[in-house]
């Protein structure tokens, strides 16, 4: 009889209790202290791969990695993973993470979130007793942004196989460094480039699950009054470069008929971008001109060249295609009447991605039994889960940020949005890890 | 009767044998060593203000000066004089001089002849014979291109007591230093921005004539066939600032209808410019959208800010201020349909200068003695012959370049074009300081 009682407590246990504790404001004093490591003085938040800023980033995210009693390991890219062992060290891993390189004049939540949030969830798990069947790890991907080689999401392309010795090495930073050289100088890297992604590849069903948590960059979630969105699809990004280039001259002694200016062929680019996204008449199109290069960059000089960096989104990937081309064919367009040459690039056009069902039900699931609304949306921000999803099954929470502003100063998300978006991570990864609760009594 | 034989015998020689050889070879040759001076590598020439490679060209310069047996000084602004004493040293002096900084990649002509080519035309009167009456004087001067402090003409602006402290202090280089500061650094300098420009000013009266030699930057003498202008005015350069700012935002999360992008309103700008100078009708108005920089500057971020340099310039002083109003007024009008906030500031409207009479006549009759061709012309660049004007009667000397161009690798000047600008100049130098020649024999 006593046997029978007992078993029956802890069932009921394991529906209602099975709960995490979690100080949004704790974890904002942690993102906080993050912050400070930034070329720009916060709350702009600056943060370029292997700076000396971006290396002590990593030293403090590996000492709370630590302290949170995980197994430290980096690999050649400079990923940087802290491992949970779990009761089955041979099942695929529940993995989370996200980024903590920041473009410059960002803000503080934008990736460091799915970090600080991902060490926190799994101290909150064990906080609470539960004992993680398959392990889980907290993962900070190296260089989700762009700004040092032109490309993006560099540690996850890696991981995932997806990424070509042939592109890396063809990157080079402002000083014409490749990615492997400034690695190795600061104590990641290999021999070769082809060593050093050959060594970051994850086995095959080495992860079970990615999950990442992230700040949703958009207006909706706080725009519906909904806690948190569960992402079923990634925008498909594509990234263009565009370079004009003209013959130059000076601004007083070269008069306007004899003139090939590739700062102007350059604008009227940025103005046919625009155009080009509107005319899609579809909200979900977005495209961006971020960077625009002149030079010589002298106020008494005819622009001799123009570089733009071009960014073009949909969630879907014909549409998103066909603004490319229209771009495209703008270039050619300018160039043509302006009598400038023009050469162009795609930097990337990567396919959109699906959640996986599994994640996607363990995160509203997990959700829900917080109390919290949820909404199933899609990121137009692309993220390391676009790529990790080429290995294993892929999914993605966010918490509502204010004004859905990112990529600024002035990125917010509340103390406790931030505990909420914590909490189903610690539940969606106890969920996907399939360990145990502790027994409690009633 | 012998005694008038003999003056009749000078009198033939004081009429067909003032003249001086010239070889345009041996200026290039200087020019070229002149030209690995720079911080890009040649045909490429970049020397910005007290940099090391400008304090390197301006050791050459003063070893140069002392080569012609010139005695060297120089002010407090770094303005390099070489003068060569005359009969008369209490008569205002007859002065010539151009400059050696270089805007990012130009070329080896712009403002070096002047002062190359000056130096040379003194050696050249020395070889022939010629004693000068009132001094003659080559001037090298400070910064005549605004690269680094954003302020051209520093120098002669400066000498012509047409620079207020408060407007030099209010300029920054990069650093976020002051032009004092950094001129303190390499040696010159006053323990104040005022006590050096008080130093700099001429005195009333100290130059009677300023003659500066420069390669045209305009493509009409290369046309016509004429190997000498003799310019009668210069043209009143503007140069704006305009500054939009915007919210910024994430490339993917912010959806179009959400934005204020400067980057796009700063593409306006650039294309309004050209359309107002257009719509002048008339080929003498010329408008440049130099510099354009957009920040953060990342793909996958909405420009935040876009800052552009605007240089506007027209030989016709209330029809440029016509377009420097419309400019000004399309800004606003674009800040204000983009929902961008604006600012603008014009950072110099300066008048038209025209040259004096006598330093015309003087430079037109030395080409025809020479059999050379002459056009008088207006000159589209600026100099600080605009600033010297303001001191001394002013006039140039013109020779033709490779197709007008200027501010680029590929500027080029003939060296028989330069044999021919640097003899004119000697002898326009020579008839202004109305010194002797020697007697030689039939
Ligand atoms: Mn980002
Ligand atoms: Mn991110
Ligand atoms: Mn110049
Ligand atoms: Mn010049």
């Amino acid at each position: 009889m006593l046997s029978l009682a007992v078993t029956l407590a802890i069932l009921a246990v394991s529906c209602s209790g099975q709960s995490v504790q979690v100080d949004g404001n704790k974890v904002v004093d942690t993102l906080t202290r993050l912050a400070n490591f930034s070329d720009h003085e916060n709350p702009a938040v600056t943060r370029i791969l292997f700076s000396p800023n971006d290396m002590l980033a990593r030293t403090f995210v590996k000492d709370l990695m630590r302290d949170a009693n995980l197994i430290v390991r980096e690999d050649k890219m400079g990923n940087i993973f802290g491992r949970w062992e779990g009761s089955n060290p041979s099942a695929g891993v529940v993995l989370t993470g996200s980024h903590c390189d920041a473009i410059p004049l960002a803000g503080m939540y934008d990736g460091t979130l799915g970090v600080i949030g991902g060490i926190e969830a799994i101290a909150a798990l064990q906080r609470a007793g539960y004992k993680p069947a398959a392990s889980i790890e907290v993962l900070m991907f190296t260089s989700e942004e762009p700004t040092r080689f032109g490309l993006s999401c560099s540690g996850s392309r890696a991981l995932a196989g997806a990424l070509e010795a042939e592109v890396l090495e063809s990157k080079l930073d402002s000083e014409g460094r490749h990615f492997v050289q400034v690695a190795n100088e600061v104590g990641y890297g290999a021999s070769s480039t082809q060593e050093m992604l050959d060594a970051t590849k994850l086995a095959p069903g080495q992860v079970a699950h990615f999950v990442e948590l992230h700040i949703e960059q958009g207006p909706f979630l706080e725009a519906e009054g909904k806690d948190i969105g569960v992402v079923t699809a990634i925008a498909a990004p594509a990234a263009l470069e565009v370079v004009f280039v003209g013959d130059g001259g000076h601004a007083g002694g070269q008069l306007m008929p004899a003139r090939n200016d590739a700062g102007l062929a350059g604008a009227e680019l940025a103005l046919a971008v625009e155009r080009h996204v509107l005319a899609t008449g579809s909200v979900d199109t977005v495209g961006t001109t971020g960077t625009f290069e002149i030079s010589p960059g002298a106020i008494n000089s005819v622009p001799r060249e123009a570089r733009l960096a071009i960014d073009i989104r949909d969630i879907d990937g014909p549409r998103r295609d066909s603004v490319v081309a229209a771009v495209l064919e703008s270039a050619r367009e300018i160039a043509e009447r302006r009598k400038v040459r023009m050469s162009s690039r795609v930097i990337n056009q990567d396919p959109p991605a699906s959640s996986h069902d599994d994640i996607v039900s363990a995160a509203a699931s997990s959700a829900q039994q917080l109390g919290l609304s949820v909404k199933h949306m899609v990121s137009r921000a692309y993220h390391d889960s676009l790529f990790m999803a080429r290995v294993a099954p892929m999914g993605m929470i966010f918490i509502p940020c204010k004004n859905g502003w990112s990529h600024r100063p002035d990125e917010f998300a509340k103390p406790e949005d931030i505990a909420n978006g914590v909490s189903v991570l610690a539940l969606t990864m106890a969920r996907l890890s399939g360990g145990s609760w502790p027994k409690t009594e009633l």
